[in-house]
């Protein structure tokens, strides 16, 4: 670290100002682009390091977010963090990213790693509820929750339309008449639990993504006049490709035991189980979407090179990133208003595994 | 940042020394794993927050890692990051992840923004040749080059033996009797330049993904005295989802055209690769393995859940990023030896796409 090459000696080589030199580094200021080009390559060529260190001893700022993601086994992960990272650079923002591990742990186990990153705040994504009392409501830094859980009005909060996007598909489908149309990634029945004690809990529930999804899906059969059969809420404990593979094992298993009847259309809490359940349907030679139609949710970018392509709800995550950003860097940089809530629309894309 | 909890009230809440608090931060020390447990409760019920500035300015190291990558939009890069993480995090360092976007703009573009970030030192995953001027080898801070492109002795990097796995596939495929193998994802061809001369700037290449791996086959076809096609070298720009299928509308084109038989194998330069040709040849009803049979590269977790899974080489990612991590933390670490390159192992995997 002796020999540091200075913002002088930058501004001297490259025949600028320091302040431009400055303006360079914090991304601000008019120049023309050429300029900025020149001093960025003086920058690099005199292998020119700014001193964090100082910097953040000064500014009390480190111009990065973390995010705390489960990890990348299914495809949702890397599209939103892709988006985070995007949209936190048009802000002038770095992406520090930890991981919980998707199976294992919950999210407050980061929390102490959290304390050792540099990041000026947080957004924690999470597939699992975070009670009121969770310690990522009480940090020192500020805090956005990225889920379909409350955030107790505690800290800013985005989320999906997924029940409006989840109604709006089941009643494009009970209009062209579909009929057994069953929901796949429900909650988990608990034990002893009768189907219609089941079935009130989904109702009465308020959050939670497999939750709010299923709950969409009773309520739009209900508002038609469509009587419930609880055997087509298909339940699985995780939304990836290996709990989907096993759900329509399950749902085999029922078909050929004459338990039930194939369903005409599986409507999915997200993608990933969607792929699962497609490549464990064309292990059994069950044509999609001839035998059974499919309906996903997220839009992630495999969508598009399933087989058959995978007709999905389109949350927008890059709004959803975008909004989470930004909500982030406005408390980081003083914002100390009431919390907010901003959910992002969805809309349907309409592929070859149904046709809407 | 005032009201700030010092480590001295934590240590007073826990009733343990500063030393055992300072233990928990650093993750050092022997103590037992209840007394860890409940300092990190009481650190997080206080919401202490390490003075990272501070910490930095002491002992000038960050903990942090950065991670250079293209973007997320094919699987090997989550799946590679996700691996950093995991072997960063079993060294106590975090991960802070740069894209500089796959199809855009090299590695260098983000050259600028590695100053702006608190990382100690920088893992730079490159799909594209580095010169050996690169600004990327002339950096103040600890660099390795993930990549199959030379570092030119100047930092240390991590490979895989792509090499010996093509040829591995490709001998196994010859023993098996196939006829018309063809290599998927082969350099672009340049405008004017002859068959030969296509050819025999494969042979010559020392470094690069596809050029190595293209390489490969070419080489093995020889040793096994096969004349060479070079129609069969299938020529990709990218390897990702969008230019697997755009191969396979190529392919097919030609060979509706009466200038190519179709090949019996496609050996593809990597699994998205595959993955897209998979979905193109779905759509024209083309059976695998009946019709073709297709083998990638990387062993993405997707590969178990395509349709048909897909055969693939495992080029052991786990291996890869650990000594990528580990070459990485001894330079931070002072380590001041001679440049190191370390070859992941590829082994094959075999699933439904190609029965090897």
């Amino acid at each position: 670290m002796s020999n540091r090459v200075t913002i002088t000696q930058v501004a001297q080589e490259a025949g600028v100002s320091i302040k431009t030199v400055s303006n360079v580094l914090n991304n601000t200021g008019n120049m023309r682009p050429e300029t900025r080009e020149r001093v960025r390559e003086v920058m690099n060529k005199l292998g020119y390091q700014v001193n964090l260190a100082a910097r953040s001893m000064r500014t009390g700022a480190t111009k990065l977010i973390g995010l705390g993601i489960a990890d990348f086994s299914q495809p949702f992960n890397p599209y939103l963090t892709d988006s985070i990272i995007q949209a936190a650079r048009s802000r002038g923002y770095g992406v520090l990213t930890s991981t919980y591990g998707y199976h294992n742990q919950d999210v407050e186990s980061i929390v102490g790693e959290t304390h050792q990153l540099p990041a000026d705040g947080w957004i924690f994504f999470t597939g699992q509820p975070v009670k009121e009392d969770s310690v990522i409501f009480q940090q020192t830094y500020p805090v956005v929750l990225a889920s379909d859980f409350n955030a107790f009005d505690k800290v800013d909060s985005v989320t999906m339309l997924s029940y409006e996007g989840v109604c709006e598909v089941v009643e494009r489908l009970l209009v062209a008449g579909k009929k057994r149309i069953a929901f796949a990634g429900a909650p988990l029945r608990k034990n002893l639990e009768s189907e219609a004690d089941y079935v009130a809990r989904i109702k009465a529930a308020k959050f939670g993504t497999v939750d709010v999804r299923s709950r969409a899906y009773i309520d739009t059969l209900e508002k038609a006049g469509q009587a419930l059969d609880s055997r087509y809420l298909l339940h699985s404990e995780f939304l990836d490709h290996k709990n989907g593979a096993q759900l329509v094992k399950g749902l085999l298993a029922a078909v050929e035991q004459g338990k039930l009847e194939m369903p005409q259309v599986m409507v999915c809490a997200n993608d990933a189980l969607a792929f699962g359940m497609i490549h464990e349907l064309a292990k059994n030679n069950i044509a999609i979407p001839g035998d059974v139609e499919l309906v996903g949710f997220d839009n992630v970018p495999e969508a598009h090179y399933s087989n058959p392509t995978l007709t999905t709800i389109n949350p927008h995550v890059d709004d959803y990133a975008e909004h989470a950003v930004n909500f982030l860097i406005e408390r980081i940089e003083g914002y100390k208003g009431p919390t907010r809530r901003y959910s992002s629309p969805c809309t349907v894309e309409v592929r070859q595994s149904c046709q809407l």
